[in-house]
């Protein structure tokens, strides 16, 4: 058998995983450019593999035609969005996850962030970094309304953090709303528009779908506070980039923060803005979560190599939320 | 009677300090610089002042022979590094200060501070912000060993917000160890020398003192793990600054965060290191903290304008423990 891995750094800070697929017998091979793939990158290198051990590039109905030998999809990470899973159904390959490993990474750096806006600590450092002082007045947790927009594995992570600082104004909004969640908090379960009005800082915990693409646009920012902020460490394009860019251009919203992008490499207007606050994709990336990801959709590859059950399949309600590429 | 308000902001962002003083009538005038002053500029000013409604800049006993009138310092922050107490006390000045105000808001920062260092948001903002993109691989708080050096209002406060990350190993140092201090973490009170060889991420909560000054130099931050991360957000002079930034060059300690400084504001050379990441004594710079400790100091004046007993008066112990300028 003959895996792909596409997602990198892969292996690099725990080898456990490339051991976990010598000692099985997996031949693999590590994506050589070291960046992420293009679709007709990974479409002119998928032929030759039964297994792709995958990241966020685009595995698309194209690339999965060309996929002859591909047996098992193993997504390093929670996100489908880049995955066609309805061709990848009806081409028969098999489709597993690592939904709960990154979340633990992602909730601590929204809280990160949520800081860094609240006190304008990435304003100040590249402020003093060129010479200039300015000693910003900025805002404590407990003092400002929070609304979470998705409040699954990682938003509710987020409001077990959020808890230890005081209790703060919560509003949140979801599709399955569960009142028993964080009883040490008293969170008020509200539509999105009651919070892009009322939130002073507002952070997204969605999966990237056709309903939650583009999401957010001019309309909805410029419904915001004039000293909102706003945080994005979900998916690129839930906010719309360039609507972002604009309003933010135009004096409105306090900052943002952004770690997840429409094209990464992230090359855009954003990085014109100095409220507006970049981080490269780096939700996962923590020694133990990545770790455990890598491990986790490795495992889920030796298991089906060695032709035991998987235990991680992406479930059924997935393939229908999708958008496809 | 006449105010001199040294700090500056002041009632800016809540007037209701200034209305105290109007309706106490007591005269005032608000820095006119709009910068810390000099020991110089604070000469020239203070002969006309009964109340000195002060900030951090220098109070030697040089300008408070000059202030003849002088009979209240009202400090609106904690620390008295800057107060030349005994010589206030052989001159009849009374001191008086805001010791609880400030902590939250410090508590605060100091968690954005380690989230940001231990997930390199600095660097990476950096980077992107001039079309680099590196996807930094960080470490979660319950991953490292945290080291407290001074746990009183502030580290401990800094202590039970951590409590919400998770259990990290925690080494706490300070002149009086108390077992019973954050309960729901397991502390291990231990001597300075093995938080700087254990510690993978240590923070500073003390005041300035004789005792304090330089207390960290070369020998001791070259006895920090490789990748060790140091945090100072209670006093510049505490760490020394010359020795953070030869020690950080040569390429020894995964990185630093600087929000107090030995002259402020701050232009030196750790803003050359990308690294270091660098905030503007903002620590206590929360709307609500700032105007606490705003409206306390100003109460204290007002009760001494109108002859009422103080309430904030520095405790005896503290006049034998500072620096004197």
């Amino acid at each position: 058998m003959k895996a792909l891995i596409s997602t990198v750094p892969f292996g690099s800070h725990n080898r456990l995983p490339l051991e976990l697929l010598e000692g099985s017998g997996i031949e693999y091979v590590i994506n050589p450019l070291n960046t992420k793939f293009t679709e007709d990158q990974l479409a002119d290198l998928i032929p030759d593999f039964d297994i792709l051990i995958a990241g966020t590039e685009p595995i698309t109905r194209r690339v999965l035609a060309k996929a002859t030998k591909l047996k098992l999809i193993s997504r390093v990470g929670i996100g489908l969005d880049n995955v066609d899973l309805v061709a990848a159904k009806e081409l028969g390959i098999t489709v597993s996850y690592t939904p709960d490993a990154p979340a633990p990474a992602v909730a601590e750096l929204t809280i990160g962030l949520m800081l860094s806006l609240l006190r304008n600590i990435h304003v100040a450092n590249s402020q003093l970094h060129r010479g200039e002082w300015t000693r910003h007045l900025g805002r404590r947790i407990p003092e400002v309304t929070i609304g979470i927009i998705g409040v699954g594995r990682i938003g509710g992570r987020v409001l077990r953090r959020l808890s230890a600082f005081g209790t703060p104004r919560i509003l949140v909004n979801d599709l399955h709303p569960n009142p028993k969640l964080v009883p040490e908090l008293k969170l008020e379960w509200v539509g999105k528009d009651e919070i892009y009005r009322n939130a002073d800082l507002i952070s997204l915990h969605l999966p990237l779908s056709a309903h939650t693409k583009n999401m957010i646009r001019a309309e909805h920012l410029r419904m915001m506070k004039p000293d909102a902020l706003i945080i994005n460490t979900s998916r690129g394009g839930i906010i719309n980039e360039q609507d972002l860019a604009d309003v933010l251009n135009s004096g409105h919203l306090g900052g943002a923060a952004v770690d997840v992008f429409n094209q990464e490499p992230y090359r855009g207007v954003l990085s014109q803005i100095e409220r507006c606050l970049l981080t490269a994709h780096m939700g996962s990336m923590s020694v133990d979560c990545r770790s455990r990801m890598e491990i986790e959709a490795t495992e889920e590859a030796v298991r089906f190599a060695t032709g035991k059950p998987l235990t991680s399949l992406v479930p059924e309600m997935e393939y229908g939320m999708h958008t496809k590429n």
